[in-house]
C-alpha cells in the first residue's frame, strides 16, 4: 500500500530505549515525506513472552529470542542495538560481518578498545551507521548549530556543559538488572561519564570542534549497594559525578560536569557557548527555547533573546503543527530516523557515525584517566 | 492479533485538526493500557485524491467523500468531526441520529442555538461524546485540576487567563478557505471569542465552576481582506481581540482575554486562580511547568514552585518516558482518545461533553452580546 | 561648603513615603550633577517626639507640628506632603496659595473634584509641582518610554497591567489609623482603585496617551474589620479589587486589574504593550529586567530579549554602578528629585504635574462610576 | 546632635569602591538602629582636586593627599582601603601598627605572602578589621546561609560557581591606571582570579567550609594590549579566564569559573549548592531572588521554590520597605557597616575579617599554582 521503498528494521532489546527506537520507527513517515519507510520486521529479546508483548504493542511482526539469529535474515536489512553497553560490542560488529546496516545506542563501546574494534568492522563493511546520540536533534539544539555554522558566535572562547540528575542519592537504591544496569561498572562502563558526560560531549564536538586535553575528577558518594543480580550488598563500581576542564582544539576553554546527586535536578542537561560576538545557552529542562544574546543588537536594546523554536522555518518544525506548539523528548528519535533515512537517499551519512561516537569514547577515557592520575591527559584521536 | 477489543474510527476532515486526532488514534494504545483500540476505519474528505493521500498517510483503511456514506457504515462505531466550525451542527446531529458515538471539534457549535440542538440530539441518542478542549490534558493542568480538587487553594478570589497570538497582524493575510476560515464568520461563527477564548472559558469552568455574568469588548484592527473564495477584497467579519470581565457563581472576580494581535506571543495561553491559601499559575509556552504558590509554606522560604510536571506521579507521565524528559502538544488529545476508552469502559463518561461544551459557548454568546449592548449580560444555562 | 544653590524642602508626614522622600534629597547630589540640592529645613507631624526623632535620624533641621507653620516660613521653598490622601488637597492647595512649590503624594485627591481644585491653585500660583508617580522611574521603564517615543512599536493594538498584592487577605487585618487607613475609604478615597490602579493609569497613559473610556468592576472581599481608631467592627468601605476593559484614543484595547488578594503576589506590578511591530514587557518584582519584542529581528532569532537595564547608556544608570549591578525601589525617588531640579533648572517641568495627576484620578473616577453604573464610562477631561 | 557615638573614618582611595563604602557610612544609621555612627572624618588620595571635590559630594570632613597622615591622626579610629590592590598590604600594615581599626578591599592581598603580613599585624594590634567581599550581605544570599547553618541540605554533594563578565573582549580597550589597573598584574596580583573567583570562593568558604585541593587552569585571550601609564603595547600580565575543579574537606566535589570573556554576561554571580535534601541556587543578575528545592516537599508539588527576598522576616529586610520592593547592589555595603558596628558593640567581630580573607588569598594562589603545575594543589592553611 505504501509508496516508499521498505527498510526492514530488527530491534534489539526493548527497555527503554527499545520504545524510543520504535516509536520512532512508527512515526517518521507520517510527518515526513521520505523515500523510505522503515517495517518493523522483528525485536529481539531473551525473555519471549515480555518481547511477544512488546511486538504486539509496537507492531512488530516476529520476535526473536537470539540476536544471532537476525543476523542471517535475509528481511532485516538495519540491525538497530539498545541493549545494555555491554553487548554492544559483539553484536555490533556481528552485524556489520554480516553486511547489515548498524545503529547503535551510546555510547558505542564501552571503552575505546570495544568502540575502535565497532568503527574497525562497521567502516570494513562498508555499511550505513549511527549512534543513538539524539540531543543533537532536538530543534533548539539544532538551532544552535545552525548559528554557530553561520558563524555568528565570531572566535569561542568558552564552552560549558553539565547534565544533572538526582534519581540515585537515596542509599536504598539497588544496583544491578533491568532498569539498574547503568549503576553496574562491568555493564556499563562507567557511571555518569559515560552515560551523560557522553552526550554533553558529543553535542560539545559537534558544536565547537575537537577536545584536546582534559583534567577531571570522579566521585563515588555512596560506596556500597544491594545488587539485584547477586543479591548481596556489593561496592559500587561506577562514578556518580564527574567533572572535569578541557581546552578545545579552537582555543576554548571548557567546564564539563555531570552527577545524579544534584538534588532538584532530573535531568538537567545544560549547554552555552561564549563567542567573540554572541552567545547560545539551552537547557533540555525547558527544550524549546534557545537563548542567543548578540553583541552587534544596539546598545540599549541588547539582551539574552529566548526564542521558542516552533516556527516553521526553525530545524524540523515544519513538519510539526504550528507556532507555539510544542513537541517533547521522543521527536528527537524521529528526527534521527528520518536524518538517517535522508543520509541514506542522498549518499551523505547523517551524523554522528560509529566513527564521530569512537571520538566521545576517547574523551571520556581520557576524562577517567585523568581522573586516575590527577593530571592533564592528552584526549587520543581515533 | 491484537487483544483488544476494537472501536472503529471515521473521521471526517484531514487537516490539521484531522492530523492530530489520528496520531492519538494510532500511539495511544502503545502508550496506555486499555480495553479498547481505535482501528482507522475511514477518512471522509470531498477531495479524493487528497483524502486517499492522507489515508495512506495514517493507516486509514478506507475513505469517503460524503460524510453522510459513513453514517451508514456499520462498521463505524465512533464519527470523529475535525472540519470547520459550519458543518459540526449538521454532522453531529446526523451522527447522533444514526447512533454513532461522536468526538467533535471545539467550539461544538458557531452559537448556542446550534449547539443546542446538538446536545439534544445527543442526549436523545445517548450515545459516548466528547468536545476536543485538548488543553485539560496537558499534565500541568491536570495537575493543577488535582490541586484544586483537592481543596488546596481554599476560597477563590480571583481568575485571570489570556490567549494571545499574533499571526493575523499583516494586512496582506487573505481570509476564507483552507486554513484560514477561521477569519470568515460565517464559518467560524466569530474570531477569537470562538476559538481561543472557548480554549480559555471551557477550562475556566472545569476548574472553577460556572460563570454568572461578563462585560466585554471585542475589536476587528484590520477591516477588510482579500477573500480566498470570492476572490474579492471583503469586509472582516470576526473580531480579532476580545476582552471580558467575569463574575463566577463562586464569587470570583475574572479578567479574560483573547488576541492574534499581541506581537511576539505565538499561542501564549496561560492561566491564574489566586485562593486564599494558595495559587497557580501556567503558560503553555513551556506547558510542562505548573507554578503553585501555597502560602502555608514556612513564610521565609515560601516562593512560587516550578512545578516540572514530568513524574511518574504526575498525571498522564508514568505512560511516558522518564523524569525530566517532556511531552507535547500532540500528547494531550492522545490523553484524551485514552480518556475517552476508559470512560467507555467504566461508564463513567470523559469531560468535556458535548453539554459541557454548551456551556462554554453559552459564555462566548454572552460575551459578544455584551460587547454589543455595552452592559454586563447573564450567562444562558443550557 | 556646597557649590550648589540650595532648594529648602518642607516634608509634610513623616511615614513610609517621608522615608523614600527624605532618602531620595539626601542621595540626590551624590549621584547626579546638579545646580541645586535639597536642604532639608523642616519636617512636620502631629506627634512631637516622633517627628523629632525623624528629624534626628534624617538630617532635618528643624520640626514642626503644625504643617500651617510651614507655609509662613520665608526659608521653605518646596512642600513636600507625604501624607494620608484626605490632606492632600488642603495641603497643597495652601501651599500653592503660599506661593510654595508642591510636591505631593499620589494620587492627587481622593477624587475628581478635590484633585480639580489643586489644579486650579497650583496652576493660579504658577509654582513648580509635581506628583510621586514614582514607577516612571524605574530605568527599565523609562527605556519602555524611550522605546515608544522612538516609534518602534507601530501602531498600538494592546495595553496590560495589573497590580497585584496579597497583604489584606487575613479577615483579622484591622482598617484604620497608621499604615492601615488605605483600608479606610474616608481617609483613603478608594481602595485598590486609587492606590495600584492609579500607578497603573499614570504610566499607561504616559506610555500610550488618554484612556477613552472604561467599564469596570471592583470587589470587597472581606466585609467588615475591626477599626483602629473606632475600637470598633466596622464595614469595609474600601474596594479590595479592581479590574477594568478600556479604549484609548489611539485605538488601543486594554485590560487592567489590581487587587490585594492574589495569593502568592506582593507587589506584582506588570505592564506590556503590544504594537504593530515590537512589545514591551515589565515586571516590578524583577524590576531591572524591560523585555523586548522586536518583529523585524531575523525569523529564526526573533525572541523576546531580556534586557537587564544596567548599562551607562540605559536611563538613569551612569550616574549609579557598572554594567549588572543593580540599583532598587528607593532610587526611583531619587531620579524623580533629579528631574524635578533639573526641570527648575531647565524651565521645561518633569512630569507628572498636578495637571497630569488629576488625568489618572478622572479614570479612576470612571472606573468607579462604571463599576457602580454597571456601563462603559466615557473618562472625563481636566 | 546626634545620640550615637562617633566612630571616625578615614578612607584612603576615592574610585569606584570608595563611592560604595562612602553610601555605606552616610546611610547606615538612617536604616539600622545601632549605637555607633560612622562620621566621615577624612578620605584621601593623591590628586588634591579631585579628593577635595570627592569630598565635598560625600561629606567628609577634611581631605589628604598622603595615607601616612591618617595614621596620625587621633580623630581617625578606622582605616579603610579602598585602593587598587598593591597598596593594601603596605597601608593595612601601618594602619596596624597605628591602633586603627581596619576595613580593606579584596582581596586582601595580591599573594598570600602579603596576606599573611597583613593578618600578623592586624592581629598583633588587635583591633577590629574586616574585608570588603560584600556579596555575602546580599539578602537572599544571606538566606541560604541561614537555610546552610539550620541544615536543612543536608549532606553536601555539590557546589558550584561562576563569576561571568564580557568587558574586556575588545581588543582596543588599554590596561592600566584608573579603572584599568585590574588588567595589570603588577598592580592586581592577578586577573579574574583574584578579582571575580575570589569573591565566589569568599562566599563558597563561608557556605560550605574549606576547600581542601584543587586543580586549575587559566587563559589570557588576548596577549597585548595599549599600557595606559607607559602609553606602549605591552604584554598583557593577568589572567582573563579562570577555572578550577575542588574538593572540600566536607567531601563537596567542585566546579569554579570566572572570565571577563563570556559575552552576554554583565556580572552574572551564580551559586547553587545541592545537599542531600535541598539545594539552593542564586544569581547576583536577579539579586533578590534565592531560588530553593526541598526534597521533604510533597512529591507531586515538590519544584524549585523562586523566592522572592523582600519580605520583613528576610535577612536586613526590615530595615528597608515592605514587601516586593527591592533594594540593590550599595546596600551590600551598607549592611556590611551594620554588622561591622554590630560587631564591635557585641564584641563577636563580623565576618570576614582579614584571617577570613587570607583563606580565599591561598585558594587562589593554589588555583594559580594548579594553572603552572598541571596537577592537583593543595590549598595551604593560614
Amino acid at each position: 500500500m505504501s509508496s516508499q521503498k521498505p527498510l526492514n528494521v530488527g530491534l534489539v532489546g526493548y527497555g527503554f530505549m527499545g520504545r524510543t527506537h520504535s516509536n520512532a520507527y512508527g512515526k517518521v513517515n507520517q510527518f515526513f515525506d521520505l523515500d523510505r519507510r522503515p517495517v518493523l520486521k522483528a525485536v529481539c529479546g531473551r525473555n519471549e513472552s515480555n518481547v511477544k508483548a512488546f511486538a504486539e504493542r509496537w507492531g512488530y511482526q516476529s520476535t526473536e529470542t537470539d540476536w544471532r539469529n537476525l543476523l542471517s535474515r535475509s528481511d532485516i536489512d538495519l540491525v538497530d542495538i539498545a541493549t545494555p553497553n555491554d553487548s554492544h560490542a559483539e553484536i555490533a560488529i556481528a552485524a556489520a560481518k554480516a553486511g547489515k546496516m548498524v545503529m547503535c545506542e551510546k555510547p558505542l563501546g564501552r571503552n575505546p578498545t570495544e568502540a575502535t574494534r565497532m568503527v574497525a568492522a562497521i567502516e570494513s563493511a562498508g555499511t550505513p551507521n549511527m549512534v543513538w546520540y539524539n540531543y543533537r536533534r532536538v530543534p533548539a539544539v539544532m538551532l544552535g548549530k545552525q548559528i554557530v555554522d553561520e558563524g555568528r558566535l565570531g572566535k569561542i572562547f568558552h564552552y560549558r556543559a553539565k547534565f544533572l540528575q538526582d534519581w540515585t542519592i537515596s542509599k536504598d537504591l539497588p544496583q544491578g538488572g533491568a532498569g539498574l544496569w547503568r549503576l553496574d561498572a562491568n555493564v556499563s562502563g562507567s557511571g555518569v561519564t559515560g552515560d551523560l558526560l557522553a552526550h554533553c560531549i558529543d553535542t560539545a564536538m559537534w558544536l565547537n570542534g575537537p577536545i584536546q586535553s582534559v583534567t577531571g575528577v570522579t566521585e563515588t558518594f555512596v560506596m556500597e549497594r544491594h545488587h539485584n543480580l547477586t543479591g548481596k550488598v556489593e561496592r559500587v563500581t561506577i562514578d556518580d559525578a564527574s567533572a572535569f576542564l578541557a581546552r578545545f582544539d579552537n582555543g576554548a576553554l571548557a567546564t564539563f560536569e555531570a552527577t545524579r546527586y544534584a538534588r532538584g535536578h532530573k535531568a538537567l542537561y545544560t549547554l552555552e557557548i561564549n563567542g567573540e560576538n554572541a552567545s547560545i545557552f539551552w537547557d533540555l529542562h525547558d527544550l524549546h527555547r534557545l537563548h542567543y544574546f548578540d553583541h552587534r543588537d544596539e546598545g540599549r536594546l541588547r539582551g539574552w533573546r529566548s526564542l521558542h523554536v516552533t516556527d516553521g522555518d526553525h530545524p524540523y518544525m515544519k513538519h510539526w503543527w504550528v507556532p507555539g506548539l510544542q513537541i517533547g523528548y521522543e521527536h528527537t528519535f524521529i528526527h534521527q530516523v528520518a536524518d538517517f533515512l535522508e543520509g541514506l537517499r542522498t549518499g551523505r551519512p547523517a551524523a554522528p557515525t560509529f566513527r564521530d561516537a569512537l571520538a566521545t569514547d576517547l574523551v571520556t577515557d581520557a576524562v577517567l584517566r585523568s581522573a586516575t592520575s590527577g593530571r592533564w591527559e592528552t584526549v587520543g584521536r581515533g
